[in-house]
């Protein structure tokens, strides 16, 4: 991508944190639209200065159920855009003001108001992604485009399963027309014999000094972080899977392409892979895409029943300060750190290598994705680190195609055309690779101790980490 | 202890890692014995500068199987002294040979030959600590004094217990006469009402730069964590258990004092508490005084059944680092790590916060223990970090314990003079603190998700995180 993409409208950036200023660098570089067009709603002075560098309007106040209507309708109409990178104010609320004011939208992850990821007055299946997934798709379906969750992930990954998708059929030798609709990739992915399929991501950027404790650490948004992680850990349910899980759940309305366990996810562990990691346990965190893919890739028989959908989930080593900030957290009965950290300056090495891990098809382990150095990143663009450019890039794209399809009403990522998407985030997600491995999550179980293991690798069973 | 115990042997110092090298100038200063006459055996080069600065014999071989005779009969005779601070040597075969030669002895730890841990063609049951001290109990119980398992934990910790239930007496108005025998000891603990005993530990020693992937990090031995992380987890079983656990075993001999559960310490953890750190979950790894401590403090009726036995076992939370290096080590399924680094010079900041926390009483919890700071532990001693400053304080008082009693055979922590050991000691634990707390491993249990919780606060089910 090259040229710029003229927009005519306003943008209205809610939230900026990581990503909101992450993400500005690229949009004023990709996106032809007058300074004085932006404007900046947010909770906190975070990034006061860097949005005075740029010269963008700053608002700072949090959005709240009561001030929602007075703070943003004035300053969304037809064709502009309202690009939420907020956490704590309700996706659904946005959307439907957006859908109403017919302006464009954009988000990376489906949010509550505030408290909403842990009200004990809800049960774990209404605090779940899933019902607010299903809350999100309830609204008109069409109109101006409102792109659902579209970061890194979820996001970008369902792209990247696309690509892989491609890729594993190029190389098995069938032919490779890309489907046009969902029907086309869903049988592509139940041709192949794709079983599972993990969002595998080790982040393994870290500063020149340790976490304090007390100190909740993390490369992107610590609340958005303990939010998802303090939800029930949420998978796609593939058909090959034979047993629910003792501690598994259907939910009794919407999809039915997910389920749900009676445990946080940040609680919750499972085996994965990625190229440069080899193996590693990661966490089991819930997120959009872990539903949102095992619904995309369901064929269903003649009769309406389900005949093939993969498992899809999450298996996150996030960075090590991270790692350590779960335990504590979990060690004090998730009773919040009192302080939180964002590391963006003091990284001093590592690298975000993030990707899809395609599982159970004739070559049996295969990862697409990206491999982003901080180094790399910050040669890139400012105010970023590996992870949220990786992100930025997302959105970038995401927004590229809102603006070039602005009439798509409501749209999650695997409803976007992936090309288009990853031809814009490209640039910013430094190496793209594809690796094959023989790694599965048998290997070296059972030695020491005997457990209960499947014949069948690929059976979720196998993977948790119990 | 101000004066110098005069020690007119030898002293074979076998093994010289953290341990060996730490506790020499503590030797050095406190028994009055010439250099000539102490031999360093280890299997590396590690320590010989320190062993040349002090001008210590220093022999660079491995003793095994085959070459134990050979090498280590020839420096023992009567009055001599086997102070053992190996990994991967036999125990019960180098106090066999101290017991031949009429020589004391002392380790730390119960080792087997190399590879015992981790055998695969031995059980669970015959690689856990309850069968490695079972035949070291099996020994000749009498002659020279061989001190078995005398570190800070096990060793130390027996010693705080006691010291714990002579404060927990006094502050209930108790009459308070220092028990003569293990009878009176096991008495008091239950008219006490101690249901169940953590061996409550948080390292928080780090060094100014984080831990490198690849890397096991720890504050004393790698080998000797990684070891006993990997043998089955393994607990004291007290007669306020309601259930077993679903993994848990006993064995089918011995003093059935122990359980074991059917997988690594490493991959087990466990919810506990210390004054400064408060609530945390720890790792529940093995260790010899989790067997010993429900052994001794055993209360039989007139029929010989078992009417009480509190529940004992070690809750540890490593240094952060190592907390991140068990982490990595699961995920390659227990794949040894190619690099391994202890921490000493490097450590910057921390403590190890060493205690043993009763439980069930009258007044609920009480921790009593040692919080020895790196800076203190540096000010009081060369060649140590906190962690083993503590072990060497023990193994200290344990060899002036042995030379003082030369004749006492076989002996557990247990079953030394606690006043005795812990006034040899005192000098080198930092701050010596008894705490009581509300803390219950319920407190904020089943906010988000139902949990299957005990109404009895201290049956281990309650403790385990799963
Ligand atoms: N899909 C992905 O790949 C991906 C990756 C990272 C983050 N995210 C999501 O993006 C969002 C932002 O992440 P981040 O790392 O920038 O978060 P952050 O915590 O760094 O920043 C959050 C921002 O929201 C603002 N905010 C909080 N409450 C608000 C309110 N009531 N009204 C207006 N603004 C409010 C804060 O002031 C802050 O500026 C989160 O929802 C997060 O989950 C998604
Ligand atoms: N009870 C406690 O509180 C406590 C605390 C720390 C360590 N320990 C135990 O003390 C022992 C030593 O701990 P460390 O931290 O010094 O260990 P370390 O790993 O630092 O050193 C071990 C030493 O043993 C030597 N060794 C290895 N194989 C040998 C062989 N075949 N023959 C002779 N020497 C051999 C090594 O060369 C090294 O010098 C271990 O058994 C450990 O479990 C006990």
């Amino acid at each position: 991508m090259t040229s710029q993409i003229p927009f005519h409208g306003r943008l209205v950036i809610l939230g900026f944190g990581s990503i909101g200023q992450g993400v500005v660098p690229l949009i004023l570089r990709h996106i032809d639209l007058p300074r004085s067009a932006i404007t900046i709603v947010t909770a906190e002075p975070r990034g006061q200065e860097v949005a005075q560098d740029y010269g963008l309007a700053f608002v700072q106040e949090a959005v709240t159920r009561e001030n929602l209507d007075r703070l943003l309708r004035p300053l969304l109409g037809p064709g502009d855009f309202l690009l939420n990178l907020s956490v704590d104010v309700s996706s659904v609320a946005l959307i439907r003001l957006a859908q109403e004011q017919e302006a464009l939208y954009l988000d990376t992850c489906i949010e509550p108001w505030a408290g909403g990821y842990t009200d004990p007055a809800l049960s774990p299946s209404q605090r779940s992604n899933y019902a607010l997934r299903e809350s999100a798709l309830a609204l008109a379906p069409g109109g101006a485009t409102a792109v659902l969750t579209h970061g890194a992930n979820p996001g970008l990954v369902s792209h990247f399963v696309k690509q892989a998708l491609l890729n594993l059929a190029a190389d098995a030798g069938l032919p490779v027309a890309v489907p046009e609709a969902r029907e086309g990739w869903a049988a592509l992915a139940e041709t192949l014999g794709v079983k599972a399929i993990h969002i595998a991501e080790r982040d393994t950027q870290s500063a020149g000094f340790p976490k304090q404790r007390g100190e909740f650490v993390n490369t992107w948004s610590i609340d958005g972080f303990v939010g998802e992680g303090c939800q029930p850990a949420e998978l796609g349910w593939g058909t090959h899977e034979t047993a629910l899980p003792a501690d598994g759940h259907r939910h009794d309305f919407g999809c039915d392409a997910a389920i749900y366990l009676m445990r946080p996810g940040a609680a919750t562990r499972v085996r994965s892979w990625t190229p440069l990691e080899g193996p590693f346990h990661g966490f089991l965190i819930t997120h959009n895409e872990a539903i949102s893919l095992a619904d995309y890739y369901t064929v269903r028989d003649d009769s309406g029943a389900v005949r093939y959908r993969p498992t899809a989930h999450y298996a996150y080593h996030p960075c090590d300060d991270a790692v350590l900030s779960i335990h504590e957290l979990a060690g004090k009965t998730w009773r919040m750190q009192p302080q939180k950290r964002l590391m963006m300056a003091e990284i001093e090495t590592g690298m975000d290598e993030l990707g899809v891990l395609l599982l159970g098809h004739a070559r049996g382990a295969y990862w697409y994705g990206s491999r982003l150095t901080i180094a790399k990143a910050r040669a890139l663009a400012p105010h970023n680190n590996a992870t949220s450019l990786q992100v930025a890039a997302a959105v970038l794209g995401g927004m590229v195609w809102a603006i070039e399809n602005p009439r798509a009403g409501l749209r999650e990522a695997d409803a976007l055309d992936h090309a288009r998407v990853l031809e814009v985030a490209a640039p910013y997600l430094g190496e793209m690779v594809g690796v094959y491995s023989d790694w599965t999550p048998l290997a070296g179980r059972g030695a020491l101790f005997p457990e209960a293991l499947d014949a069948d690798p690929w059976q979720f069973s196998n993977i948790r980490v119990v």
